[in-house]
């Protein structure tokens, strides 16, 4: 256990009497996730870093302790780790010569270089996982049209294509249901994947932690409803699934994670088909599907990304009601969300509002809301009026 | 209503979008309850700054926007006050004639300076609640010894004996069991007041909130469990308290809310007697008898402080299991808390600790935990375990 954190002992933040030895977390990126961990770092009262590219990026008008910097600029990088125990991440985007670079200098990043590259490397994450003999959708890396053609003959039109590195939210995927929309996307001059177009139930996403001593925590599974490829719901747990199915996401997912040596938490993205279980994407960090969890979990999400990157035992991961939905919040036409609130708060007084502090513009994630209840169509319907009056001022929009 | 924020409307913080309104609150102290309520303005994406007298004070840790002074100079408070829409409170400490002239002077103060003072005045506070005809204990003010034996006269020995402004945690009240102790309290210069020493089975607290638009919402009530004047335990709801005498205590806490027109929080803290329920102490600010909300209620008691503050709708204060403990952790002889951690969060997955960030002192509050479940002798169990272990570094102190 080369990491462990009584390696490299920082220096106590100011304030802090004489012989507390309080770690330091560096989070790289400053955006919803970042902000939302800050409220489990003053919890923990751990020291907390982020790496800004703006002072008015979404965690840094939460936070005190931020440097401005570039992620892509491995002298930022190195100066902003240089005051950190732990390096992790908001978003999976550093480079990954960068990445490789800081660990040579003794940085400890979780999760480390090795397992980051999962995430950034879309075809490399689909050869691993099938030699871990995990399933997936079937792919083929694909250089121009012919390839695209080639594969579409085995596996039918639509093709999904994918940049192999890059994208987030729907941004770098395709569904092209001719050799004329794939052209288009060959015309881009990204190294492409080409995936076969899984005809789904479901979308379905384990979220675990796991720990440098390789403890692991599974949250229940749940339920994701994407539109035009953005997460616009999560449900949990999964509504009506399987105990058996639900077991095995999590297994699945916990696997993974000691398989490809993730410290921090891990998303797992899933495909529900009547033959079983596929994945479609793997996050390293804080995600979406695990929103629900600040009010909804014994231990957020966040707080668990911190107690896994910092190697303490891990949370319990256990829900606080029998359903939970989360409905992410878009941004509309109107940029005045607070002049909303009203309306919402005396709508529902029940509903947990979080604005991330980022300015609208339409279709961007600019917050979301939780209900917690018993109830799932009920809790559906309360989420999705909330986030529908915020974004457009009725709650009949989408 | 005067005070509707739309009369002064604030400029957008920095990077904003144009056409934004979003409403900034000022909290006056750097405490515990500011840096808690950090957390919540984040989620509501409000402007919120807090005006500490230090640095490294326990808010200052955990956010940006912190103005250093000092709450006893009107010049820092108008100061502080011009940049924010409504001005708010973490201690009950800034003297009377300052919060008058900052509302002469047109700065919206929640609660109001006329609210305030029955928390700066404990002789003020009896007198109003004995003329609305709320039971308190009987009293009387007291300039000397003399004074002090003629109360005792009537109401026996031991007399409890309370400074009229300044105490918290214990300070400022001395329970005298002979006329020799009473002598060393008349000794201290002080505005003193006696009031009859009750002999009562448990201390309540009724927690509720009340919006400038006269909206009410009332939390469970709690137990509180004292030693040696600070409180060590929170229970909520009180075990086995009736329904009927709850909701008399929820009824007596919005009544006394509406009276003295306090808006945001009022925690009003009571003796359970034989005889019915007997108001102790007010305080109207997110209270130690509250911090249990932030995990096991709906709405947290720092984001309905905001909303009330902001007078937009309150929210839910309904309960999230069944029962919810808090523990006090006060500071022990080591200051390395962190070192702890491990120990305490391996044993009990399912505890939330907070630490506020504060120089850990003997005796000094300086976190709380909280654990959420079914069985109350099991969760102080739990929570004191945790405090204990966190404070001593093993589960059977105190």
């Amino acid at each position: 256990m080369s990491e462990q954190l009584d390696e490299r002992p920082a220096p106590p933040p100011a304030g802090e009497p004489a012989g507390a030895a309080i770690p330091s977390v560096g989070m790289v990126g400053a955006g919803q996730l970042a902000r939302m961990t800050c409220p489990a770092a003053a919890g923990l009262a751990i020291g907390f870093r982020v790496l800004a590219a703006a002072a008015d990026d979404s965690a840094a008008k939460v936070w005190p302790d931020v440097r401005l910097g570039d992620y892509r600029s491995l002298a930022d990088l190195r100066g902003f780790a240089a005051g950190c125990d732990v390096v992790t991440f908001d978003h999976e985007h550093v480079p990954g010569p960068h990445l490789a670079a800081l660990e040579e200098a003794g940085v400890v990043i979780r999760p480390g270089a090795d397992a980051l590259r999962y995430t950034q490397d879309k075809l490399a994450m689909r050869e691993r996982l099938t030699a871990l003999g995990v399933a997936c959708p079937r792919y083929a890396p694909v250089r121009d049209l012919g390839d695209i053609e080639r594969f579409a003959e085995q596996r039918g039109w639509p093709v999904v294509l994918k940049a192999v590195s890059g994208g987030y939210d729907g941004k770098g995927v395709w569904v092209c249901a001719s050799p004329a929309e794939a052209a288009e996307v060959a015309g881009l001059d990204l190294r492409l994947l080409a995936e076969e177009y899984v005809s789904f139930d479901r979308e379905l996403a384990a979220l675990v932690a796991r720990s440098p001593h390789r403890q692991g925590a599974a949250y229940p599974v749940v339920q994701t409803v994407q539109r035009d490829g953005i997460c616009r719901e999560v449900l949990a747990p999964a509504p009506g699934l399987a105990a058996d199915r639900a077991e095995a996401a999590q297994s699945l997912a916990l696997r993974i994670a000691a398989e490809l040596d993730v410290t921090g938490l891990l998303a797992v993205e899933l495909f529900d088909t009547p033959g079983g279980l596929l994945v479609n994407e793997l996050a390293m960090r804080p995600h979406n599907c695990g929103h629900w969890t600040i009010e909804g979990a014994v231990t957020s999400q966040f707080e668990q990304h911190l107690r896994a990157v910092l190697d303490l035992p891990l949370g319990a991961p256990g829900p606080l009601a029998p359903q939970v939905v989360m409905a992410n919040l878009l941004g509309g036409t109107d940029p005045d969300v607070y002049d909303r609130y009203i309306h919402v708060m005396a709508a529902d007084p029940g509903v947990k509002v979080h604005l991330y502090g980022k300015a609208v513009r339409r279709g961007r994630k600019i917050g979301h809301v939780t209900v917690l209840g018993d109830d799932v169509a009920e809790l559906r319907d309360r989420a999705r009026r909330a986030a529908s009056f915020l974004r457009w001022g009725t709650e009949d929009g989408d």
